[in-house]
Order: structure tokens, then C-alpha cells, then sequence
């Protein structure tokens, strides 16, 4: 049976990544999820940690930021279906870039966002296959595209 | 053993599909197939019943359209061949779109349709590897272009 | 001034082309106009006429076909966006194909078709930029999309 | 002469596309510069305007994304160097998505913030190819870039 | 108005090219044609006449076919359309080699040739979008795709 | 272990695949090769046998050269390594056509032939990374290049 | 669990694969090692060897560089991750060439060189995602990348 | 006529440029030619001159790497031959990883280098369509590339 690879790009701060998964295995679909690191202390020390202490802070990020995207370009360009996530707080500018570069790649693309977001986040949305308020809602979209299922239609 | 992807695209209404997955189970052929979902009216509503209502017919279709799509773009970019079937009713605009998204990817594409849809699909069976009438031929196909068999000449 | 490049598929029988065509050059608009040989009959006979006859109706729209898709690939390739007609009567196919093939091109799509035809072109809107109904609205869009002029709004 | 293609991603309230083309101008640089539509109401209004209202604002915010990424897809496909300018206000998640689009198809990306959101921007910033805070410095990069001219060292 | 290119290769002893050429001359069309070097002395000693005597000529022809490929790569990259002419005489593999490079780009492909010839040259006939025996041919398929002309229908 | 996929294309007449299969599996490679149908009356008539009879050979030969090139062009599609077998007989020009399209893909192509063809294929061979005789040299390159064998130096 | 490739280019008179690979066994990570044969004198004399004897050195070099580029063109085509190492003798150019090869396609690049060569280098290493000098550095980084781990901040 | 674009990577400390492009001028061929900044300082600096000053070398040169990729990216991605320098000093890096860069992306290269060099440079030789000493040589390939001239058998 056909694997999917699904990204969770995105919010780091609450637990929607574990409740998309623990509705797939629930589901018992065929799915391996990626995503960025989402520890955040790590994922913003990771390039001096490594690579040596910078004493200006925009190389201190830089370094950070080159070694994630090490990460974060290979498995998004792995993914079937990459879904990004805009919460509640901070400029999120990292979800709307790997957004911009899903898009351009072709993936299918899934944004997930509350309603007062949704002025703000049009030209991502426009780009998307679907748009979604909930994790539940993601599993479902997993549900039907891999296995045809839909609820009050199959089964 | 090479696995061949094949996907089996357009009428949802006949058991073309089941046709030839019987073929090629008998056959023996290491064949995995993929397909659009053929629950007419699953397939019509995924969009609202998974992403909420839309009171205008218009954005009822078009989310049920892209969800579908993100089925369809991915196993289709999967595939090694493209098989499009035109039945007997219908505009079927989604067969012969997804015949020119394929032949622009460059897959190898094979059209099923009965004589009377010649004419009107000669720019996609122009665009064909190969034009068939029914399930039987292109399992007969899948056997001489994965395994080199061919009734009367080998075996 | 950034020419642009706007091939339009589909319909031959009515006169919207020739509309957009008026409406943009009452517009000034910096727009080279490309579509497939719209001669009903030559379209169909060009390969055999070229080409030498055949017996076999499918070989005389083969061949056609053929002849026609090294101008229409070619043109198709080169524009920056591609309208796709789909008009009340015949099955148009090959108007669908062209939607397929420029989608996964990546090209910019806009259909143009009545609302009747809302439902089964589903798929097709839902891959396009912009669905309208009439040539005003493709001339509206293209002063927009060039040159950012938006009736009520600006100038 | 080589021409140049610049296109202007980003905040449209202030006067730093006007600064950048004056600059270049006054150094005679074969620059076309091309940017989204500026006008914030007609690049809000654009799809409902010409394409029919819609009563839900997600549809008239999605329209007018679609319009106008005919546009912003095009102008960034062709663009040599794209330029993306984050502004003091607002989310800006679209200039943060322009800015990974380009990115994935390998175009040289120049980013323009302030220091305030260089935290925020790390991501984006490690994708480019310089990070600048004024316009003088894109239109000296440019002049570097295209001429080789730099203030005390040539000329 | 679009300048067609028109890259034709093969046969180097006939004047098909010349007739081709005439023939486009003729009708007014706005063709620029590319070719191989098709001085078959210098084809074959341009590597050595330039870069240095070789007393192999396995090397000797290796250089040559080398310097060529510079030529006939860029300008098979740039054509619209491939004309590959196999003439009565030689092997032609280089004329073979061209229609596969070509095809695979996705370059429309017509390939022309003698009668004789039509079995040995089948799977190259079946990549082509037209096959014919006469440069006649060739300028009534340009003068037909580039502007709709075709005897006995339009003008 | 990395698996390696060898198209091994061209002549059909001798044992030059048997041989080299022979050879890799002596030597223990994890290789898998393919190839064309070699069976050279399936090959010719494949196309009427499944789709049909025709009456003219020109579309005998199409048919089963484009129900061929299905398996071809996704055979060499997927391969590592492209090697292409010039017999003493015959024109060969589907040999030369895969060599053009495999280097137009940017596969890695080996050519094999006997020195009387040299001059005639000196555009293949330029293309070539390799050009050897014999069946026992593609082994050993498979052996080196996968191993990093080489007799007398190695092991 | 996903399975990385990691290619490693570059300097071949130290053992700094077998501190990669040994750091990386230890750290139990899901990665699969490639490299260039790294056997000097049969690297240099493969092609030679295999192909036959040269008596001008260009040729005995260009052979085997050839052969050799069977296998690493590959390898870098299939690697997730290309790290190209700087020793400190010899001109190293080839690994300059892989460095440059694998930004083009878009790869990941790690560079190691000691500080010496910092200023030589600045053009390969603005090209990399990290730089580091020693072999432990890169197996943190793969740790990182791959199972987010940091230490002193994960585990 | 076609213009060419040559691309002219690597040694900046002689006069080798001037030299191709007085022998081009002299020859009257349709070339544009470009190159990367060949004013040292200005080469090192510019990133610094602009951006800000670096206490830390590296980043002082990865600033002036980046800026000057703006300019070279651009100018190999327009070439539809890249020539690349090796000279006798320094251990030009760049150069290399031009030549790997170019050779990724398909373009003919040349490379130009004196006999002392031939085997540390023999992976970037066989990456070659042409190796040659002098400058007189590029312009003899590029006459006999453009226009099929070829002294003592043309004209």
C-alpha cells in the first residue's frame, strides 16, 4: 500500500501535530509525517551550538536558520502534501515562506488557521487545496484522499 | 521485480477499473493501481461535508474539486502510466484534463473509448501511446509491456 | 514595456475571441494574442491534406491532430496565461486537454464557460486563477493584472 | 545591454519601491522593475469587482488573491532578482510566501527589514543572497551587481 | 510578430535544406532556421584544426563531434520546432541521436525520409508529430502551423 | 546496499545482455537490469496483435513502435545507467534515438561497438561517458563504479 | 524511518569518512554513506584499465575521470545531503567541481576545511548550509537534522 | 541573427578576456560576453562596502560571496556557453565550482588551462566539450561554432 509523506510546517507551541497523528493512527492510515525541529530553544541554537558562538546575533540566527532548512528542504521536498499552521501569536514569516516554496515545488498544500487570520493569510490561502480550522479536519482530508472514506457517504 | 504504477482515470460509472484489475491479477502482473474516488456523490461533497457548507453550488464544487486534487495530482505524478476512459455519457471535462495534465508531465498515456467518441477525442488520442476499445487490451498491454508477453509470439 | 503572452483554447464557432481582442486594443494593452487554427475544416484535414490521405477515419484525424499539436504545444508553452473556452455546444475535449496540459505547466489558467456548465467543469475551474463568463471580463482582468487599473478604483 | 529584472516584493505603504527606481535611474541602470499591485483596496477588491461579488469574505479575499497572483506568479517567474520588503505593520505573510516561491525556483532574493524583525525574519534571511535595511543599499547592489561599480573602489 | 526557429538535422549531402529554406522565403513565413556545420570536412577536422592533431582517430573524431556538440546542443535547446531529414545514404546515427534528444526535450519532431526507409526508422516515426518525404511538405506544415494556411481551405 | 538500474538497449540479434547479466551476477553487483522487448516479432507486430490490424505498414510499424516506446521510455526513465549496443547489422536507429534521448535526460550513457562503426558513431561516443567492445568491459565498469573494483589495484 | 544519503566528496588521504562514519554508527542514525572511490592510483588508472591503454596522459586522465563520473554523478543525484571536504594538500578541484555540481541541483552542501583556506573558499562555503572544520561537526549536524537532537537541550 | 552569450569564469589577474573579446570583435561574430567582477578588491569588499562591516573575516568574505553570486547565478544561468579560466596561481576554487555549477545545468563548457594543470584538473576536463591553452582557440571555436568557419576548409 502507498505511504503518504505528509509535512506539518508551522506552529510550534501547541500540540496540533500529535492530535493530526494520533487521529491518523487512530484512522490507521498509511502516513509518515515530518516536520521542523519544534524544540524551540534547540531549533534557535542549533547553528552555534554546532558550528561555534557568534557575537552578533544575526549570524547566531543565520547559522540556526541554514542548518534547519537542511532539515526542512529535504523532507518538504519529500513530502506529498505539505500542511502549514498559523497560530495565534508571533510573525510565523517561516510558515508562509515554506508555504511560498511548497507552492512553487507543485505540492499540495493545506492551510490550517483560525477565522481572524483570514484576511491576513489570503494569498496563502488562494494557493491551497484546502483550508481548515482543526487537526480533526486534516485527518479527515488524509481519510478521504488516501482511502476514500467519508463520513455518512462509505462505510 | 519492477512494481508499474498505473492509474486509471475518467468514467466512474462501468467496472472498467475492476475489469482490469481482474485481468491483471490473473495475469500475475506486479501492478499497483491508483484512481480518483468513485463514489460519485462522496466525491461530490468531500469538500463541504470535510471543510463546512457553502450555501452557492459554485464553491460547494470548487472545494470538493481541489480536495479530490490532492488526490489526483499526487498519484497521477506517481504513475508510470496514465490510462483515460471516456464511457458512453457525460462531458467527462475531468478525463480529458487530466489526459493533458499527464501527457504534460510526460507520461505515457493510453485512451479507452468506443468508436463513436473518435472524432471528438482526436487531440487526446493524438497525444496517446496507445488507443484502446477495451479493459482485455490493456491488460494485454500491461503483460506485453511489463513481461514482453504477447499471444502467438511468445510463451 | 513587458509584452505578454495570451493564448486562447477552446471554442470556435462564436466570436469571443476576436471581443478580447477588441476590448484589449481599445485598452492599449501590451498583449500578443495566440490560439489554435480556428478554420473548422482545416483544422480537421490539415495532416491529411499535408500529409497524404487515409482510408481510416481515425489515421485523417491523427495526423490532424498531430499537425495541429506542433502549433498549439508551442504556443501553449510560450504564454504567460491561458484562457480556455468552453462554449454550449460539442464535447470539447480538446479544451479540456489544453486546461490539463497548461495547469501542469504551471501556467496561470482562466475559464470562460456558462453557468450551466458550473458542475461538470468543476475540476477544471478549480485549477483555474479566474473563472468568468464573458470576453469583458478576460479584457478587465488583463488591464488589471498588467496594469493595475481596476474600474472604481483607480485612474 | 543586458536588461535586468527586478522584481518588488512586499509592504506597499511606504515610498521604498519610488526611492529604489529613482536611484536607478540617477545611476542609469537597464533595470525593469515589475511588483504587485499596489493599491491596497483594488488588490483587495480586484476579484469581486471584475469576477462577481461574493457575500462570504473568504471568497471575495480569495478571489482577489487569485487575480492578482496571475499577475505576482508571472512577474516573479521572469524576474533576475527578487527583492522582498517587510514594512513596520501588519503580518505581511505574503511577502514572507513570495520570498519561499522564489526561493524554490532558485532566484537570488534580497530581503529589506529593519533590525527590530531580524528574529523573526531568520528563516527568510538565510535564503537570501544579501539583507539590507534601506533602499540606497539595493539600489548599490544593483549598480554592483550589474556594472561592477562600487564607491571607492572603481570608477 | 513570433519568430518561429526551426532546427534541421541530418542529411548533409542534399540541398533539402536549401529547398526548405527557399520555400519559407517564398511564402513570407518568419522562420529562422539553425543546422549542424554542414561542411562535412570541417565537421569532421574541427576539433583537431583547433584544438590539437591526434594520432588516434577515435580521438581525432571525438574532438570534432565534441566542438559540434557546442553548436547543434544550444541550438536544438532553442528550436520550436526539430526537422530530422534521413537521406538514402550512411548511417545517420547522429541524425537518430537528434530526434532522440529532441524528443525528449519535448520538441515537436517531423522527421522526413524516403519510403525505403519507413521500417528500420518506425520508432523514430512514432515520436515525431509528423512524418514526410519532401522539404515541400516541411513548408506546408510551417506555412499551416504558424499561420493557418492550407491550400484549398483558407485564403 | 544501493540497487543499480542498467537499461541495456539496442541490438537483439546476439547475446551481448545475456553475457553481461551473467558476468554481474558472477560478480555478485546488485544490479537489475532492463530492456526493450527483444523478441523481434512481438516487438514488430505488438501494436496490430493487441490494438488492432491495419493495412498499411506505416501504422502497423506506429502502433507497435508507440505501444514499445511505453516501456522504453519508462525503463530508461528510471535507469542509472544507460547502455546502448551497436550490432554489425542493421540500421539501428532506435539504438541511436535512446542514446539521444537518455543524454538528453542526463543519464549517464555507455556505448558499445565494434571499431569499424567508430567514425559513423562518433556523436554517440561523444556523448558516451564510456565506449567499449565487449560485454566483459561493461561488467567491469559496473564492478568499478559500483565497488570500486579494479583488477590489479583492488582487493 | 526515513533513510538519509549523504555524500561524501573530496579530500582522500585522511580518514575523515571513518570518523563520520563511526560517529554516526554510534549515534544509531538512519543514514547511507556514498563517496568517489577513494582508492588513489585506481581512480586515476579505471578507465585505462577497462577501456584501454593511452599513451597520451590527457586521454589516460580523461577516461578515467569519465568512468569515474558514472558513479559520482549518480551518487550526488540520489544524495540528500552533499558534504565536500578540503584537505590540506593538492589543488582539490574536483571537489570544488561536486560542490558546484550539487548547488546547482539544489543539494544541501556542507563544506569542512580548516581556517586557512577560509578566504579561498568564500565562494563555496556562501554556497553551503553550514561550514564546519571537523568530522564530529558533521555528525551533530546529521543528529540534529535528523532526529532533532541538540546537546544540552534535547535528551 | 542569434546573439550568443559567453560566459567568462575564473582567472582575473591577465589579460585573457580582453584578448577573447578583441579576437570576437575582430572576427565580427554576434557575442555578448560576461563575467564576474574582476576588480579584486571590489570583488572581496563589496559585501561590507554595502551591507555593513564584519569583525569576522569569514563573514566579511560569505557577504561579498553572496552578492557577487547575485551577479554570477544570473549571468550562467543566461550563458549559452560558460568558458572557465584556470591560471597559473591562486587556487581559484571559484573557478571550479563554476565549471560544476555550469555542468549541472547543462551548458557546453570550455575550459582553458595550461598543460602543468592537466591532471588536477581532469574531472573538470571531462566535464568539457572542449579543453584549449589560449584565448585565439576560444575565438576559433566560438567562429566556428557560430558561423561553421574553419580555417584552410572554409571560405
Amino acid at each position: 500500500m502507498r505511504n503518504w509523506n505528509v509535512y506539518l510546517s508551522g506552529e510550534i507551541h501547541t500540540d496540533w501535530r500529535e492530535q493530526i497523528e494520533a487521529g491518523v493512527k487512530s484512522a490507521g492510515l498509511p502516513v509518515s509525517f515530518s516536520a521542523p525541529v519544534t524544540h524551540h530553544e534547540a531549533s534557535d541554537d542549533c547553528g552555534v551550538t554546532i558550528l561555534g558562538e557568534e557575537p552578533d546575533k544575526f549570524w547566531h540566527d543565520y547559522k540556526g536558520a541554514s542548518v534547519n532548512a537542511i532539515r526542512t528542504r529535504t523532507l518538504i521536498g519529500d513530502a506529498d502534501v505539505v500542511v502549514v499552521r498559523f497560530g495565534d501569536k508571533y510573525k510565523q514569516w517561516n510558515a508562509a515562506f515554506d508555504a511560498g516554496y511548497a507552492a512553487a515545488l507543485g505540492k499540495p498544500l493545506i492551510v490550517m488557521h483560525g477565522p481572524d487570520h483570514q484576511h491576513a493569510l489570503k494569498e496563502v490561502d488562494a494557493a491551497a487545496f484546502a483550508v481548515v480550522e482543526t487537526p480533526d479536519q486534516i485527518v479527515h482530508i488524509l481519510d478521504y484522499v488516501i482511502n476514500g472514506n467519508l463520513a455518512g457517504y462509505t462505510g
